[in-house]
């Protein structure tokens, strides 16, 4: 229906997640009608990206060199170690500041469904970093969802018989969040989470 | 917060229309994870649809040519113009397949608010087209929103002098709906324009 090379970019945006066939038209408009250095820019960086990211190649984080900063990073306390499933869940995390240990991203969660198994994730590479005995502790970060509790499941089970410390992120009310609209699932996990009212001040 | 460049293909994919901070973020982690081959390829259409998709000289269509394929046509009809706001209108109306005329894209409509009068339109150019005569009807398919209506009374206010056949398209309801969802607008619209039942066999 397009002029061919506008059907190509529209097809070609059409491939990007979340970008329906209506939205990839109208980016795809604006496209056509914006200025020549601002496509210019988009496309670069992506050429740009794909050549300079990799990942870490100790824990698997996005980096634009072999080690990622976390990793180069001296005053992140190599004892503890956090398992997430994504590079946007280290983001996540170092976004609230709270968190000085260091990273190992799995690449995914276990699901059947999708034929993702341990094999598929960075399990065997989480294993060889904790033979040396200088992690004492790994927290298991994955998605509060049944891929994520299942990939904690397994890994909790592989971790134990190594004398380590492994632990969950907690469950619990959202700050800022209304009571009743919490799930049930969510409410009895705070319920049986629950503290002393002391406990940190709050 | 993140590595320099991936920030960097966040913030273009986030100027991009529809695409907010999150949509983003998910399209980013998509394209790290996703083949070089592929986001090359999106890469290049971009380029490509730059240098190559141009405004037709005499209709300001999109175009690979000076000239696009409608305006080259000998078949369409040269007596019958139809006037719309944009590119993507044109690609509406020909997947209808029962306009055999040809087309001017206004470029816009007239919005007061975002600075846009006649002047900022292919309204000159219009009135050029019909200089000659050659062009007996002129069907104003402008959207039926406010923009579009002011475009629409202002072209008919500058047409109707030249003696031509000025025409809207037609107002009511859309086919497949649902005669009560319809608001009172459009419901009245579809009083006013009603037709006698064996018009035209439906």
């Amino acid at each position: 229906m397009y002029e061919g090379v506008v059907q190509d970019l529209i097809d070609e945006l059409g491939r990007l997640p979340g970008v329906g066939p209506k939205s990839a038209q109208r980016i795809a408009f604006h496209i056509l009608q914006n200025d020549p250095e601002d496509v210019k820019r988009l496309a670069d960086v992506l050429i740009e990206v794909k050549e300079k990211v990799k990942f870490c190649s100790i824990c698997f984080n996005v980096s634009e060199d072999a080690q990622c900063r976390i990793c180069r990073d001296p005053r992140r306390d190599p004892t503890v170690l956090c398992c997430v499933e994504e590079y946007k869940d280290v983001v996540a995390i170092e976004r609230t500041r709270e968190f000085k240990g260091r990273y190992h991203v799995l690449g995914g969660a276990i699901s059947p469904i999708d034929g993702i198994g341990p094999e598929q994730l960075h399990v065997r590479e989480l294993m060889m970093r904790l033979a040396d005995g200088t992690v004492t502790e790994v927290i298991l970060a994955t998605d509060p969802n049944l891929e994520g509790e299942a990939t904690a499941t397994y890994l909790t089970r592989m971790l134990k018989p190594l004398g380590l410390r492994v632990t969950r992120l907690a469950s619990g009310l959202p700050v800022g969040g209304d009571l009743e609209y919490a799930d049930e699932v969510t409410l009895g996990r705070a319920f049986a989470g629950r503290r002393a009212a002391d406990d940190a001040g709050s």
